[in-house]
């Protein structure tokens, strides 16, 4: 039987705080594209969330998400610095470009998904010149594709250089509750001159959803034409809005992000290959050669192997302890 | 209190098959990306559906869905032949021109939101010009735009011509539940030349989730690549495709079209002001002035006027006989 | 033999002035991407020649050029208003959209190609909506497409209502050098609220290339990226610079175009079909059926059926007399 | 005094040739957008110059050229295989991306700036997933970015692989003529499978023109609709044409590129610092540190670091042995 508990953390399915908050709000007529009365009050939470007065929508997807921030920030002759491993630059299939008309990706290192800060700097003092695509925002992933998490101070120090040269800043947080549940302070993001943050629904245990903040209410003008044209305004914006409700009104966002922490923690406890990134979320990464994820495989189990050669297990809200458990016994067996 | 009863037909909840399918579908974990098994099946019920053997795809928006779907049919230098009033051309700002980077639309007249097959004739027959977007797709609505219905000899007609110069064919099924509930054989779709379908489920009683089948086999190659850059594979596909399931599996889709349909019926049998086009689906336009309709906007019920002048009333699965007595009370008060 | 006199103004060759300077210009190594010293030379004139300071650029391309400058002004998900028959609108193969990603076109109505100001307030009145894209700059044409021109206070009185929205504005002058040989004061421009203006040098006898001025220096910021990437910034910038000194230099550029406009007043005296503009430029429309067109056409003479119906011809710097008397005798036989 | 003799191969004026062929192109009237006799008469000696029956166009940009023709070969949601050094992916300021909509590039290592056929295998080999940008074209550069050429045979094998896949073929040919110069069989390109060609004539000591070659007739349906949408379609035709029948008439096209290549060979022979890569061509690359260049620089010199870390020195058809001698001593006293 396949197993997908541990392919990734959106093969879960959603949370019943979010379902029951989508058939709450299944009732009565309400007006269209994002006006309505259920948008509204899981904006406000939002805003609550992260203490903070911005513009905030409910898109369909991570992904659109993304790039449509992107291509608010940039035009489609400059570029954005992102770190090279970042959801932006290897799984999106060029959606920034899509949708930004070919603005380009500046890829940066760092270990373990934190770019380095001292890798900004070249891009930064580079002159602009006209054959190349200058940068004109930073885009930042917390917690990061490798399971770590930035402090506040990390991610202020790689914005401030940004934000002296007028430069935008994207924070893509298709996984903010597992950093808030590792310690990530929501309340400090609108200090630290981020622009537009994305807050991952999917990923957190919703239905498909995902609320962009917007904190530059400049960016915000005819961002509802903008989202329009992407394909990115429901009609029917409560089934977007609802899972939020569920979700942040007895935060239960942050008890399924803890919950998945710590099975990340569970799992890495248990873990017979040497893990590869520090677990501050829900991401075990680990050495294995092929012969051994081939043989994880035919027992079942998905698990795929990353863009540093590592293989990845994602935890969710949904994993069990038994699941756990179970794995951490196959792997055993094949270590 | 607002009534948006009638302001449109996504102002509905989601009925009741749609969401218990959905919630009957949140179990277990899934692979992603529309590979899950609710996703098979759901594409199943669509291909029996059409007695077709097309491609399933199922995406977050209709926008969406009928842009992805032109920018399959047309490069950037060519156009789409299409009703002047028809959504893509006036209410889905510009998102053709997005997705297809600046294709053009071709905007034919044609009484009652059906094309004037004449006025086909000129675009098809002009030389290609270096200076002018040439035709190379052809994009229907069924049911249209002012609430009429194609038969598929109309379609066939529209369609014939376009096909002989090899052009391709898209037909937005927006409200393609409505149209099949008015006598419209779903099943004739493939032998008219369609090369895509968009079948809408928002509109017609589901959560956020539209249908696009692919007859035309050849356009599917790397679909899912061209959806994810659009933003549009979601990675839960289970969300998008459970709710077909409720609504397919026992005929739902076509007893709450009936429904809406009938609704819209028996509103233009009450209607006290000129009915401006044939009731052949679930909408009811008619000639009202400014003073009235605001009048009517005044005791809280919300009616559009539309973009041949007429004021446009919506019903949908959801519409009550006993709002739809109401309003004509309220109506017939103002006439 | 093919008589392409009338057919455009672009069918001429180049002016001696023009290529005197390429061939003046083509001498020793230079920097390269309009960094050169002709480059400078050249962007010196059209300043002085506006009598602004504008940043001044030199591109191959009319179409490109105002593409260019309508994607500076516009977002994707908003639109340009201009006169339903302008160049962008109807000649340019969709190039705002493609180089504005979808950006839209708000068509206008009015008389010999002027904007009807009356046709502008609907469209700078509607409230924004989510699903249509509003406008965000207006496209003007002097000389208009159908040979008319603009005066100062005409434009001022477009523009106004327009930068009352903190809207941007183009000024299309393929034909700006007739335009100003009509009386059309060029220095009255920056005064007017003009963002970036497009002065032709093809249509006004020089071989391709087009300046592009940009009065909002806001605008031009990595203007050379954008233009880079359009493929509008050629590495030999004084083969582009070098035609706008030779003809700016002496004042060629007028000396040419007034010849032009004055061919134009001899064509149109000597005219014995219906004269359909007012000949304020360097064209001529008439009112002439499809059977004396076709004659005409058989005699080897190329003239086109415009926009409106009416047939144009067009007159150049090498527009010469006994061509005007001789076109003039064929049309008066066949009258 | 600044001295950009070796800066670039776009710095020298245009080659007499050349210029005479303007010269004598100018006169008359013609038909516009490439419909005129000396584009035909050019398009001709090109498809001579191949001995193949390509569609041939002339455009203003080489930038423009490559893009324009990878987006004819690839969807958006596709890729191109390229050096990652091509002047595509480091040099164009992200056009393919901007002309192809956010079309990927895949970047592939290899000596010289020729691509390693070894590091094809992988991206070929990879399976379609929905996430990643697959392949659909290749992209290669003769002579290379590193002044080396590509024999036939290694073009061939590196092209077998890709259209074992159906995938499509590009070839940079900015200085192409230097690859001819060098040995490189022109008419060898038809059987190679190349689907576009672009020859360059900026580079080769033209005015702004650039010649796409269209082996695959398929592609260049409407192709004159894809050019003047992207602003490449001159009304003046012949003003690109012209120059190639200059330079192509009586073989100057390679008298002067093997002059440009013999000067570099001159350079190389009297070079103090290390030559980092084979002279075939017109360039030559040496390691020389910070302050040798600086020093250089402030001689007035401009020479630029290429993206390998080298010092490049360019020679064109202008290059006097004279000043390859001059820069030569410079050159030795630096060193």
């Amino acid at each position: 039987m396949a197993r997908y508990d541990f392919a990734s953390d959106n093969t879960a399915p959603a949370a019943p705080e979010a379902m029951e908050a989508i058939v709450a709000a299944n009732t009565g007529f309400t007006s269209g594209y994002g006006t309505d009365q259920v948008s509204a009050k899981a904006a406000d939470l939002v805003r609550e969330l992260l203490d903070a007065d911005a513009e905030v929508r409910f898109v369909a997807s991570g992904t659109a998400a993304n790039a449509v921030s992107l291509a608010a920030l940039c035009r489609p002759f400059e570029a954005v610095l992102a770190h090279e491993h970042a959801h932006i630059c290897t799984d999106e299939t060029g959606a920034p470009g899509f949708f930004g008309q070919g603005l380009g990706l500046i890829r940066l290192p760092g270990a373990s998904g934190r770019i380095d800060p001292a890798a900004l700097a070249a891009p930064l003092a580079a002159p602009d010149v006209s054959y190349r695509q200058p940068p004109a925002a930073l885009s930042l992933t917390n917690a990061t594709e490798y399971g770590t998490v930035y402090t506040a101070e990390q991610l202020a120090a790689l914005i401030a250089p940004v934000k002296a040269h007028g430069y935008g800043v994207h924070l893509d947080g298709a996984r903010l509750a597992n950093a808030a549940a590792s310690g990530f302070d929501l309340k400090a993001i609108k200090g630290l001159g981020v622009d537009i943050l994305v807050i991952g629904g999917t990923k957190a245990g919703m239905p498909p959803t995902e609320a962009v903040a917007i904190f530059d209410r400049g960016l915000a003008r005819r961002f509802d034409a903008r989202l329009k044209q992407a394909g990115q305004l429901p009609s029917k914006g409560r089934f977007y809005a609802a899972p939020f409700i569920g979700m942040l009104a007895g935060h239960a966002l942050f008890r399924h992000a803890e919950h998945a922490n710590a099975m990340a923690r569970r799992l890495a406890a248990a873990m017979p290959f040497p893990v590869t990134h520090p677990v501050e979320a829900n991401g075990v990464f680990v050495e294995m050669d092929d012969a051994r994820l081939a043989a994880l495989h035919a027992q079942g189990w998905f698990a795929y192997r990353f863009l540093d050669g590592s293989v990845r297990f994602m935890c969710s809200w949904a994993t069990t302890e038994a699941a756990v458990d179970e794995i951490a016994e196959a792997l055993v067996k094949l270590a």
